[in-house]
Protein backbone atom coordinates (compact mmCIF):
# COMPACT_ATOMS: atom_id res chain seq x y z
CA UNK A 1 0.00 0.00 0.00
CA UNK A 2 1.46 3.71 -0.74
CA UNK A 3 2.25 5.42 1.87
CA UNK A 4 -0.10 8.31 0.91
CA UNK A 5 -3.09 5.66 0.22
CA UNK A 6 -6.34 6.91 2.07
CA UNK A 7 -8.59 3.66 3.32
CA UNK A 8 -12.25 4.72 2.70
CA UNK A 9 -14.59 2.76 5.31
CA UNK A 10 -18.25 2.97 5.59
CA UNK A 11 -20.50 2.36 8.22
CA UNK A 12 -24.20 1.74 6.13
CA UNK A 13 -26.68 0.97 8.76
CA UNK A 14 -25.95 1.48 12.95
CA UNK A 15 -27.83 0.22 15.18
CA UNK A 16 -29.72 3.83 16.32
CA UNK A 17 -29.89 5.33 12.76
CA UNK A 18 -33.29 5.96 11.76
CA UNK A 19 -35.33 5.90 8.60
CA UNK A 20 -37.73 7.77 10.36
CA UNK A 21 -34.84 10.71 10.01
CA UNK A 22 -33.49 9.55 7.12
CA UNK A 23 -34.99 7.40 4.87
CA UNK A 24 -32.05 6.47 3.19
CA UNK A 25 -30.84 4.31 5.81
CA UNK A 26 -30.89 0.89 4.71
CA UNK A 27 -31.94 -1.94 6.88
CA UNK A 28 -32.82 -5.17 4.73
CA UNK A 29 -29.84 -7.14 2.95
CA UNK A 30 -31.22 -5.76 -0.36
CA UNK A 31 -30.89 -2.24 0.59
CA UNK A 32 -27.43 -2.65 2.52
CA UNK A 33 -26.06 -4.61 -0.67
CA UNK A 34 -27.38 -2.20 -2.65
CA UNK A 35 -25.98 1.19 -1.10
CA UNK A 36 -22.38 -1.56 -0.25
CA UNK A 37 -22.31 -1.60 -4.54
CA UNK A 38 -22.91 2.15 -4.75
CA UNK A 39 -20.22 3.00 -2.59
CA UNK A 40 -17.93 0.67 -3.65
CA UNK A 41 -17.73 2.33 -6.66
CA UNK A 42 -16.37 5.35 -4.74
CA UNK A 43 -13.64 3.75 -3.45
CA UNK A 44 -15.16 1.90 -0.10
CA UNK A 45 -12.42 -0.85 0.96
CA UNK A 46 -13.88 -1.61 4.34
CA UNK A 47 -17.86 -2.19 4.92
CA UNK A 48 -18.68 -1.64 8.72
CA UNK A 49 -22.37 -3.70 8.73
CA UNK A 50 -24.62 -4.13 11.16
CA UNK A 51 -27.92 -6.14 10.59
CA UNK A 52 -30.75 -4.57 11.21
CA UNK A 53 -34.90 -6.48 11.33
CA UNK A 54 -37.03 -5.31 8.35
CA UNK A 55 -38.92 -2.99 10.58
CA UNK A 56 -34.89 -1.51 11.65
CA UNK A 57 -34.99 -2.78 15.28
CA UNK A 58 -31.56 -3.97 16.30
CA UNK A 59 -30.02 -7.34 16.42
CA UNK A 60 -26.90 -9.45 16.38
CA UNK A 61 -28.92 -12.46 15.08
CA UNK A 62 -26.21 -14.82 13.04
CA UNK A 63 -28.86 -16.20 10.38
CA UNK A 64 -29.18 -12.32 9.40
CA UNK A 65 -25.53 -11.51 8.87
CA UNK A 66 -25.16 -14.74 7.39
CA UNK A 67 -27.31 -13.85 4.40
CA UNK A 68 -26.14 -10.07 4.62
CA UNK A 69 -22.69 -11.54 3.97
CA UNK A 70 -23.71 -14.01 1.32
CA UNK A 71 -25.77 -11.45 -0.27
CA UNK A 72 -22.37 -9.34 -0.38
CA UNK A 73 -20.19 -12.23 -1.59
CA UNK A 74 -22.43 -13.21 -4.08
CA UNK A 75 -21.84 -9.87 -5.95
CA UNK A 76 -19.28 -9.42 -8.05
CA UNK A 77 -18.17 -5.89 -7.33
CA UNK A 78 -18.32 -6.63 -3.78
CA UNK A 79 -15.46 -9.56 -4.04
CA UNK A 80 -13.34 -7.65 -2.57
CA UNK A 81 -14.49 -5.66 -0.28
CA UNK A 82 -13.68 -6.11 3.73
CA UNK A 83 -16.58 -6.91 5.87
CA UNK A 84 -16.68 -6.03 8.93
CA UNK A 85 -19.60 -6.88 11.35
CA UNK A 86 -20.48 -5.22 14.48
CA UNK A 87 -20.44 -7.14 18.11
CA UNK A 88 -22.30 -4.27 19.32
CA UNK A 89 -23.52 -4.61 23.00
CA UNK A 90 -25.40 -1.47 23.21
CA UNK A 91 -28.91 -2.73 23.44
CA UNK A 92 -27.76 -5.59 26.50
CA UNK A 93 -27.05 -8.44 23.72
CA UNK A 94 -24.87 -11.12 25.65
CA UNK A 95 -21.09 -11.90 25.28
CA UNK A 96 -21.93 -15.04 23.41
CA UNK A 97 -24.90 -13.51 21.54
CA UNK A 98 -22.32 -11.00 20.18
CA UNK A 99 -19.90 -13.53 19.71
CA UNK A 100 -21.83 -15.33 17.52
CA UNK A 101 -21.43 -13.78 14.33
CA UNK A 102 -17.67 -14.42 14.36
CA UNK A 103 -18.27 -18.30 14.52
CA UNK A 104 -20.23 -18.51 11.00
CA UNK A 105 -19.58 -21.10 8.24
CA UNK A 106 -16.41 -19.29 7.08
CA UNK A 107 -18.44 -19.06 3.84
CA UNK A 108 -20.40 -16.45 5.74
CA UNK A 109 -17.63 -14.97 8.02
CA UNK A 110 -17.02 -11.64 8.71
CA UNK A 111 -13.25 -10.76 7.84
CA UNK A 112 -13.39 -8.16 10.85
CA UNK A 113 -15.16 -7.48 13.85
CA UNK A 114 -15.89 -4.58 15.50
CA UNK A 115 -14.32 -4.60 19.35
CA UNK A 116 -15.36 -1.60 21.41
CA UNK A 117 -12.74 -1.08 24.01
CA UNK A 118 -14.28 0.20 27.38
CA UNK A 119 -17.67 0.61 28.60
CA UNK A 120 -18.87 4.11 27.33
CA UNK A 121 -21.83 6.87 27.83
CA UNK A 122 -23.61 7.41 24.43
CA UNK A 123 -26.13 10.27 24.27
CA UNK A 124 -28.84 7.69 24.30
CA UNK A 125 -27.79 5.63 27.27
CA UNK A 126 -24.11 3.42 28.29
CA UNK A 127 -22.70 1.14 26.14
CA UNK A 128 -21.16 -1.83 28.55
CA UNK A 129 -18.80 -4.08 28.17
CA UNK A 130 -16.65 -5.81 30.84
CA UNK A 131 -12.93 -5.78 30.95
CA UNK A 132 -13.07 -9.66 30.69
CA UNK A 133 -16.32 -9.33 27.94
CA UNK A 134 -13.88 -7.61 25.53
CA UNK A 135 -11.16 -10.22 26.27
CA UNK A 136 -13.72 -12.91 25.70
CA UNK A 137 -14.54 -11.38 22.28
CA UNK A 138 -10.78 -10.99 21.67
CA UNK A 139 -9.79 -14.07 21.96
CA UNK A 140 -13.09 -15.46 19.76
CA UNK A 141 -11.47 -13.20 17.20
CA UNK A 142 -8.18 -14.70 17.46
CA UNK A 143 -9.63 -18.36 17.25
CA UNK A 144 -11.92 -17.75 14.32
CA UNK A 145 -9.36 -15.65 12.43
CA UNK A 146 -11.37 -12.88 12.44
CA UNK A 147 -9.70 -9.56 13.00
CA UNK A 148 -10.73 -6.69 14.97
CA UNK A 149 -11.43 -3.50 13.79
CA UNK A 150 -10.85 -1.97 17.36
CA UNK A 151 -13.12 0.98 17.97
CA UNK A 152 -11.79 3.55 20.26
CA UNK A 153 -13.88 6.90 21.81
CA UNK A 154 -11.26 8.17 23.91
CA UNK A 155 -7.53 7.61 24.99
CA UNK A 156 -8.47 5.18 27.49
CA UNK A 157 -9.48 2.67 25.19
CA UNK A 158 -6.18 3.41 23.06
CA UNK A 159 -4.52 2.08 26.82
CA UNK A 160 -6.74 -0.63 26.88
CA UNK A 161 -5.16 -1.80 23.66
CA UNK A 162 -2.14 -2.14 24.85
CA UNK A 163 -3.52 -4.27 27.44
CA UNK A 164 -4.86 -6.43 25.14
CA UNK A 165 -1.41 -6.40 23.16
CA UNK A 166 0.43 -6.86 26.48
CA UNK A 167 -1.89 -10.15 26.82
CA UNK A 168 -1.35 -11.29 23.51
CA UNK A 169 -5.10 -10.95 22.93
CA UNK A 170 -4.76 -8.98 19.89
CA UNK A 171 -2.12 -8.80 17.02
CA UNK A 172 -0.68 -6.74 14.96
CA UNK A 173 -1.17 -5.05 12.20
CA UNK A 174 -3.94 -3.11 14.04
CA UNK A 175 -6.97 -1.40 12.43
CA UNK A 176 -8.20 1.36 14.71
CA UNK A 177 -10.97 3.55 13.99
CA UNK A 178 -11.39 6.08 15.97
CA UNK A 179 -14.49 7.86 16.71
CA UNK A 180 -14.33 11.30 17.76
CA UNK A 181 -17.58 13.78 18.38
CA UNK A 182 -19.55 11.61 20.92
CA UNK A 183 -21.33 13.29 23.51
CA UNK A 184 -19.30 11.72 26.18
CA UNK A 185 -16.00 11.19 24.25
CA UNK A 186 -12.93 12.53 22.85
CA UNK A 187 -13.85 15.89 20.19
CA UNK A 188 -12.51 16.91 16.81
CA UNK A 189 -9.68 19.16 18.51
CA UNK A 190 -5.94 19.55 17.51
CA UNK A 191 -4.53 18.82 21.27
CA UNK A 192 -7.01 15.68 21.20
CA UNK A 193 -5.84 14.15 17.74
CA UNK A 194 -2.66 14.80 18.88
CA UNK A 195 -2.79 12.56 21.81
CA UNK A 196 -4.65 9.76 20.36
CA UNK A 197 -1.89 9.37 17.94
CA UNK A 198 0.78 9.76 20.62
CA UNK A 199 -0.55 6.99 22.20
CA UNK A 200 -1.14 4.94 19.14
CA UNK A 201 0.30 0.91 19.12
CA UNK A 202 3.00 0.31 16.59
CA UNK A 203 2.11 -0.91 13.39
CA UNK A 204 -1.40 0.63 13.39
CA UNK A 205 -3.77 2.19 10.39
CA UNK A 206 -5.42 4.74 12.13
CA UNK A 207 -9.21 5.89 10.68
CA UNK A 208 -11.51 8.65 12.32
CA UNK A 209 -14.72 9.03 11.69
CA UNK A 210 -17.11 11.83 13.52
CA UNK A 211 -20.59 12.08 15.02
CA UNK A 212 -22.88 14.04 13.72
CA UNK A 213 -21.89 17.45 12.97
CA UNK A 214 -18.59 16.03 14.05
CA UNK A 215 -17.92 14.14 11.00
CA UNK A 216 -16.49 16.48 8.59
CA UNK A 217 -14.07 17.67 11.03
CA UNK A 218 -12.63 14.44 11.62
CA UNK A 219 -12.62 13.79 8.04
CA UNK A 220 -10.20 16.62 7.84
CA UNK A 221 -8.00 15.11 10.74
CA UNK A 222 -7.79 12.12 8.99
CA UNK A 223 -6.85 13.61 5.75
CA UNK A 224 -4.18 15.40 7.31
CA UNK A 225 -2.60 12.58 9.89
CA UNK A 226 -4.47 9.44 9.70
CA UNK A 227 -4.43 6.32 7.02
CA UNK A 228 -8.09 6.72 5.98
CA UNK A 229 -11.65 7.59 7.63
CA UNK A 230 -15.13 6.34 8.43
CA UNK A 231 -18.26 7.67 6.81
CA UNK A 232 -21.21 6.85 6.91
CA UNK A 233 -25.28 6.72 7.89
CA UNK A 234 -24.25 5.07 11.11
CA UNK A 235 -22.58 8.25 12.24
CA UNK A 236 -24.32 11.32 10.42
CA UNK A 237 -27.47 11.77 8.45
CA UNK A 238 -27.22 14.67 7.03
CA UNK A 239 -25.07 16.33 4.57
CA UNK A 240 -24.84 19.94 5.56
CA UNK A 241 -25.68 22.37 8.22
CA UNK A 242 -29.34 22.80 6.28
CA UNK A 243 -29.93 19.36 7.25
CA UNK A 244 -30.01 18.28 3.71
CA UNK A 245 -30.20 14.58 3.90
CA UNK A 246 -27.63 12.59 3.62
CA UNK A 247 -27.29 8.86 2.07
CA UNK A 248 -24.29 5.98 1.95
CA UNK A 249 -22.97 6.64 -1.90
CA UNK A 250 -22.85 11.13 -1.68
CA UNK A 251 -21.27 10.88 1.70
CA UNK A 252 -18.22 8.05 0.26
CA UNK A 253 -17.75 10.55 -2.39
CA UNK A 254 -17.46 13.68 -0.68
CA UNK A 255 -14.69 11.85 1.37
CA UNK A 256 -13.02 10.03 -1.19
CA UNK A 257 -13.32 13.67 -3.11
CA UNK A 258 -11.44 15.59 0.05
CA UNK A 259 -8.64 12.92 0.22
CA UNK A 260 -8.00 12.96 -3.41
CA UNK A 261 -8.18 16.43 -3.78
CA UNK A 262 -5.62 16.75 -0.83
CA UNK A 263 -2.97 14.66 -2.61
CA UNK A 264 -4.17 11.18 -1.20
CA UNK A 265 -5.01 8.35 -3.47
CA UNK A 266 -7.54 6.07 -2.50
CA UNK A 267 -6.42 2.05 -1.46
CA UNK A 268 -8.18 -0.39 -3.12
CA UNK A 269 -9.57 -3.52 -0.83
CA UNK A 270 -7.21 -6.03 -2.05
CA UNK A 271 -4.21 -3.35 -1.12
CA UNK A 272 -5.81 -2.92 2.38
CA UNK A 273 -6.22 -6.93 2.48
CA UNK A 274 -2.62 -7.64 2.17
CA UNK A 275 -1.56 -5.22 4.18
CA UNK A 276 -4.01 -6.46 7.33
CA UNK A 277 -3.38 -10.14 5.91
CA UNK A 278 -6.55 -10.85 5.27
CA UNK A 279 -7.55 -13.79 2.64
CA UNK A 280 -10.52 -13.73 0.72
CA UNK A 281 -13.22 -15.91 2.36
CA UNK A 282 -17.08 -17.31 0.07
CA UNK B 1 -6.00 32.30 47.16
CA UNK B 2 -2.77 32.88 45.84
CA UNK B 3 -1.71 32.07 42.33
CA UNK B 4 0.29 29.55 42.97
CA UNK B 5 -1.62 28.36 45.74
CA UNK B 6 -1.51 24.35 45.41
CA UNK B 7 -4.71 22.14 46.89
CA UNK B 8 -4.31 18.87 48.51
CA UNK B 9 -6.70 16.38 48.08
CA UNK B 10 -6.52 13.36 50.05
CA UNK B 11 -8.63 10.22 49.06
CA UNK B 12 -8.42 8.44 52.69
CA UNK B 13 -10.08 4.97 51.82
CA UNK B 14 -12.02 4.30 48.39
CA UNK B 15 -14.40 1.30 47.43
CA UNK B 16 -11.92 -1.08 46.51
CA UNK B 17 -8.41 -0.60 48.51
CA UNK B 18 -8.19 -3.88 51.08
CA UNK B 19 -6.69 -3.70 54.58
CA UNK B 20 -5.39 -7.62 53.35
CA UNK B 21 -3.24 -5.77 50.97
CA UNK B 22 -2.12 -2.84 53.19
CA UNK B 23 -3.24 -2.98 56.70
CA UNK B 24 -3.33 1.27 56.67
CA UNK B 25 -6.69 1.81 54.66
CA UNK B 26 -8.95 2.88 57.12
CA UNK B 27 -12.45 1.45 57.51
CA UNK B 28 -14.14 2.45 60.78
CA UNK B 29 -14.69 6.20 61.79
CA UNK B 30 -12.50 6.31 64.38
CA UNK B 31 -9.90 5.11 61.20
CA UNK B 32 -10.65 7.60 59.02
CA UNK B 33 -11.00 10.54 61.37
CA UNK B 34 -7.40 9.92 62.84
CA UNK B 35 -5.93 9.41 59.44
CA UNK B 36 -7.87 12.64 58.53
CA UNK B 37 -5.82 14.86 61.01
CA UNK B 38 -2.35 13.51 60.26
CA UNK B 39 -3.15 14.50 56.76
CA UNK B 40 -4.62 18.01 57.74
CA UNK B 41 -1.39 18.25 59.71
CA UNK B 42 0.57 17.98 56.38
CA UNK B 43 -1.98 20.13 54.66
CA UNK B 44 -5.02 18.27 53.11
CA UNK B 45 -7.47 20.73 52.41
CA UNK B 46 -10.10 18.43 51.00
CA UNK B 47 -10.94 15.13 52.11
CA UNK B 48 -12.34 12.63 49.83
CA UNK B 49 -14.82 9.98 51.53
CA UNK B 50 -15.84 6.78 51.51
CA UNK B 51 -17.62 4.77 53.98
CA UNK B 52 -17.21 0.99 54.31
CA UNK B 53 -18.56 -1.13 56.43
CA UNK B 54 -16.40 -2.09 59.81
CA UNK B 55 -15.21 -4.92 57.58
CA UNK B 56 -14.29 -2.79 55.29
CA UNK B 57 -17.05 -3.76 52.52
CA UNK B 58 -18.21 -0.94 50.47
CA UNK B 59 -21.68 0.79 51.29
CA UNK B 60 -23.19 4.15 50.27
CA UNK B 61 -25.42 3.84 53.65
CA UNK B 62 -26.48 7.71 54.62
CA UNK B 63 -26.00 6.79 58.52
CA UNK B 64 -22.84 5.71 58.12
CA UNK B 65 -21.88 8.75 56.36
CA UNK B 66 -23.74 10.94 58.90
CA UNK B 67 -21.48 9.55 61.82
CA UNK B 68 -18.50 10.23 59.51
CA UNK B 69 -18.86 13.74 59.01
CA UNK B 70 -20.08 14.27 62.58
CA UNK B 71 -17.12 12.72 63.78
CA UNK B 72 -14.65 14.76 61.19
CA UNK B 73 -16.42 18.34 62.32
CA UNK B 74 -16.82 16.95 66.33
CA UNK B 75 -12.66 17.54 65.75
CA UNK B 76 -11.46 20.97 66.28
CA UNK B 77 -8.33 20.32 63.69
CA UNK B 78 -10.84 19.77 61.09
CA UNK B 79 -13.43 22.76 61.31
CA UNK B 80 -12.15 23.79 57.70
CA UNK B 81 -11.71 20.84 56.33
CA UNK B 82 -13.64 19.96 52.89
CA UNK B 83 -15.39 17.07 53.02
CA UNK B 84 -16.35 15.24 49.76
CA UNK B 85 -18.74 12.02 50.01
CA UNK B 86 -18.48 9.83 47.18
CA UNK B 87 -21.51 9.42 45.25
CA UNK B 88 -19.79 6.08 43.86
CA UNK B 89 -21.85 3.48 41.85
CA UNK B 90 -19.38 1.01 41.27
CA UNK B 91 -20.89 -1.65 42.81
CA UNK B 92 -24.25 -1.35 41.62
CA UNK B 93 -26.15 1.13 43.55
CA UNK B 94 -29.20 2.74 42.69
CA UNK B 95 -29.11 6.56 41.92
CA UNK B 96 -31.43 7.15 44.73
CA UNK B 97 -29.43 5.15 47.22
CA UNK B 98 -26.10 7.24 45.42
CA UNK B 99 -27.72 10.91 46.36
CA UNK B 100 -28.91 9.76 49.99
CA UNK B 101 -25.77 11.21 51.02
CA UNK B 102 -26.80 14.62 49.44
CA UNK B 103 -29.92 15.17 51.35
CA UNK B 104 -28.51 14.32 55.01
CA UNK B 105 -29.18 17.14 57.76
CA UNK B 106 -27.15 20.27 57.05
CA UNK B 107 -24.59 19.42 59.80
CA UNK B 108 -24.33 15.88 58.73
CA UNK B 109 -24.10 17.11 55.03
CA UNK B 110 -21.32 16.90 53.26
CA UNK B 111 -19.77 20.07 51.69
CA UNK B 112 -18.70 18.69 48.49
CA UNK B 113 -19.87 15.30 46.16
CA UNK B 114 -18.38 13.31 43.38
CA UNK B 115 -19.56 13.20 40.43
CA UNK B 116 -17.99 10.80 37.66
CA UNK B 117 -18.87 11.86 34.14
CA UNK B 118 -19.71 8.76 31.96
CA UNK B 119 -19.35 5.17 32.57
CA UNK B 120 -16.20 3.64 32.58
CA UNK B 121 -14.00 0.29 32.57
CA UNK B 122 -12.15 -0.41 35.56
CA UNK B 123 -9.42 -2.92 35.84
CA UNK B 124 -12.45 -4.74 38.23
CA UNK B 125 -15.08 -4.62 36.00
CA UNK B 126 -17.14 -1.77 34.45
CA UNK B 127 -18.60 1.30 36.46
CA UNK B 128 -21.74 2.31 34.55
CA UNK B 129 -23.88 5.61 35.69
CA UNK B 130 -26.28 6.94 32.14
CA UNK B 131 -26.33 10.42 31.10
CA UNK B 132 -29.64 10.97 32.65
CA UNK B 133 -27.95 8.71 36.08
CA UNK B 134 -25.67 11.91 35.85
CA UNK B 135 -28.06 14.44 35.38
CA UNK B 136 -30.06 13.47 38.51
CA UNK B 137 -26.77 13.45 40.52
CA UNK B 138 -25.98 17.02 39.71
CA UNK B 139 -29.82 18.28 39.85
CA UNK B 140 -29.79 16.79 43.56
CA UNK B 141 -26.41 18.32 44.36
CA UNK B 142 -27.82 21.67 43.28
CA UNK B 143 -30.77 21.50 45.24
CA UNK B 144 -28.93 20.81 48.23
CA UNK B 145 -26.23 22.85 47.95
CA UNK B 146 -23.61 20.12 47.90
CA UNK B 147 -20.65 21.04 45.13
CA UNK B 148 -19.50 18.72 42.67
CA UNK B 149 -16.29 17.27 42.33
CA UNK B 150 -16.18 16.37 38.93
CA UNK B 151 -14.53 12.96 38.61
CA UNK B 152 -12.59 12.41 35.34
CA UNK B 153 -10.83 9.38 33.77
CA UNK B 154 -10.53 10.57 30.73
CA UNK B 155 -11.14 13.64 27.68
CA UNK B 156 -14.62 12.40 27.12
CA UNK B 157 -15.92 13.01 31.03
CA UNK B 158 -14.92 16.30 30.09
CA UNK B 159 -16.53 16.67 27.12
CA UNK B 160 -19.79 15.92 29.26
CA UNK B 161 -18.81 18.54 31.51
CA UNK B 162 -19.67 20.51 28.84
CA UNK B 163 -22.71 19.34 28.10
CA UNK B 164 -24.04 19.50 31.91
CA UNK B 165 -22.92 23.22 31.78
CA UNK B 166 -25.06 23.89 28.76
CA UNK B 167 -27.71 22.24 30.37
CA UNK B 168 -27.06 24.56 33.38
CA UNK B 169 -26.69 21.50 35.69
CA UNK B 170 -23.07 22.62 36.87
CA UNK B 171 -22.10 25.61 37.72
CA UNK B 172 -18.45 27.17 38.31
CA UNK B 173 -16.30 28.09 39.51
CA UNK B 174 -15.54 24.20 39.00
CA UNK B 175 -12.99 21.72 40.86
CA UNK B 176 -12.42 18.97 38.33
CA UNK B 177 -10.45 15.56 39.52
CA UNK B 178 -8.40 14.14 36.50
CA UNK B 179 -7.26 10.56 38.03
CA UNK B 180 -4.72 9.29 35.13
CA UNK B 181 -3.58 5.64 34.78
CA UNK B 182 -6.71 3.51 34.90
CA UNK B 183 -6.10 0.80 32.71
CA UNK B 184 -8.88 2.15 30.31
CA UNK B 185 -8.07 5.71 31.34
CA UNK B 186 -6.03 8.49 30.32
CA UNK B 187 -2.56 7.99 31.39
CA UNK B 188 0.31 10.70 32.63
CA UNK B 189 1.56 11.49 29.65
CA UNK B 190 2.34 14.92 28.79
CA UNK B 191 0.19 15.05 25.26
CA UNK B 192 -2.62 13.65 27.17
CA UNK B 193 -2.24 16.35 30.09
CA UNK B 194 -2.11 19.11 26.84
CA UNK B 195 -4.97 17.87 25.72
CA UNK B 196 -6.94 17.50 29.03
CA UNK B 197 -5.75 21.09 29.65
CA UNK B 198 -7.02 22.31 26.62
CA UNK B 199 -10.70 20.85 27.38
CA UNK B 200 -11.10 22.36 30.61
CA UNK B 201 -14.31 24.81 31.21
CA UNK B 202 -13.49 28.31 32.56
CA UNK B 203 -13.09 28.70 36.31
CA UNK B 204 -12.06 25.81 36.88
CA UNK B 205 -9.40 24.06 39.49
CA UNK B 206 -8.21 21.24 38.14
CA UNK B 207 -6.67 18.55 40.15
CA UNK B 208 -4.81 15.43 38.85
CA UNK B 209 -4.51 12.18 40.90
CA UNK B 210 -3.04 8.73 39.51
CA UNK B 211 -4.00 5.33 40.12
CA UNK B 212 -1.25 2.74 41.83
CA UNK B 213 2.19 3.43 39.76
CA UNK B 214 1.31 6.45 38.09
CA UNK B 215 0.04 8.44 41.65
CA UNK B 216 3.53 9.97 41.46
CA UNK B 217 3.72 10.77 37.81
CA UNK B 218 0.35 12.46 37.78
CA UNK B 219 1.64 14.48 40.85
CA UNK B 220 4.78 15.53 38.40
CA UNK B 221 2.57 17.20 36.30
CA UNK B 222 0.27 18.48 38.86
CA UNK B 223 2.95 20.29 40.25
CA UNK B 224 3.75 21.82 36.83
CA UNK B 225 -0.04 22.54 35.30
CA UNK B 226 -2.98 22.29 37.74
CA UNK B 227 -3.94 23.71 41.40
CA UNK B 228 -3.57 20.58 42.77
CA UNK B 229 -3.62 17.30 43.58
CA UNK B 230 -5.17 14.24 45.15
CA UNK B 231 -3.18 11.51 47.01
CA UNK B 232 -4.29 8.59 49.01
CA UNK B 233 -4.92 5.10 49.74
CA UNK B 234 -8.12 4.94 47.26
CA UNK B 235 -5.53 5.32 44.14
CA UNK B 236 -2.31 3.72 45.68
CA UNK B 237 -1.50 1.42 48.49
CA UNK B 238 2.39 1.63 48.18
CA UNK B 239 5.16 4.41 48.04
CA UNK B 240 7.86 2.94 46.06
CA UNK B 241 9.06 -0.26 43.44
CA UNK B 242 9.60 -1.88 46.48
CA UNK B 243 6.32 -2.03 47.30
CA UNK B 244 6.46 -0.05 50.57
CA UNK B 245 3.29 0.11 52.37
CA UNK B 246 2.02 3.73 52.10
CA UNK B 247 -0.29 5.31 54.69
CA UNK B 248 -2.65 8.47 53.93
CA UNK B 249 -0.10 10.81 56.34
CA UNK B 250 2.87 9.53 54.57
CA UNK B 251 1.49 10.20 51.22
CA UNK B 252 0.03 13.75 52.05
CA UNK B 253 3.43 14.92 53.05
CA UNK B 254 5.12 13.96 50.01
CA UNK B 255 2.73 15.01 48.38
CA UNK B 256 2.89 18.30 50.05
CA UNK B 257 6.68 18.51 50.23
CA UNK B 258 6.56 17.74 46.11
CA UNK B 259 4.89 20.88 45.78
CA UNK B 260 6.29 23.17 48.47
CA UNK B 261 10.00 22.16 47.13
CA UNK B 262 8.94 23.60 43.97
CA UNK B 263 7.81 26.87 45.20
CA UNK B 264 4.56 25.99 45.67
CA UNK B 265 2.54 27.14 48.28
CA UNK B 266 -0.32 24.87 50.13
CA UNK B 267 -3.59 26.21 50.01
CA UNK B 268 -5.43 26.38 53.00
CA UNK B 269 -8.80 24.40 53.49
CA UNK B 270 -10.14 28.26 54.49
CA UNK B 271 -8.78 29.52 51.03
CA UNK B 272 -10.36 26.84 48.92
CA UNK B 273 -13.54 27.46 50.82
CA UNK B 274 -13.67 30.87 49.77
CA UNK B 275 -12.31 30.22 46.29
CA UNK B 276 -15.22 27.39 46.03
CA UNK B 277 -17.94 29.53 47.58
CA UNK B 278 -18.53 26.27 50.76
CA UNK B 279 -19.63 27.86 53.60
CA UNK B 280 -18.77 25.79 56.59
CA UNK B 281 -21.89 23.42 58.09
CA UNK B 282 -22.08 21.80 61.25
Amino acid sequence: MQTNAFILNTAFTGAVSDKSKNPNVPYTVDEIVADAKRCVGHGTAIGHFHVRTDEGAPTNDPDRYARLIAGLRAENSLKDLIVVASTSGRHGQTIEERCAVLKLPMDERPDMGSLTLSSLNFATGPSVTSPDGIRKLAETMLACGVKPELEVFDLGMLSFAHQLIHEGLIEGPFYINIILGNQSGAMPRIATVAALMSELPENAIVSFGGIARHQVAAHRYAVAVAGGARTGLEDNLVLDRNRTLADNATLTQRLAAMATSAQRSIATAREVRDHLGLKQRG
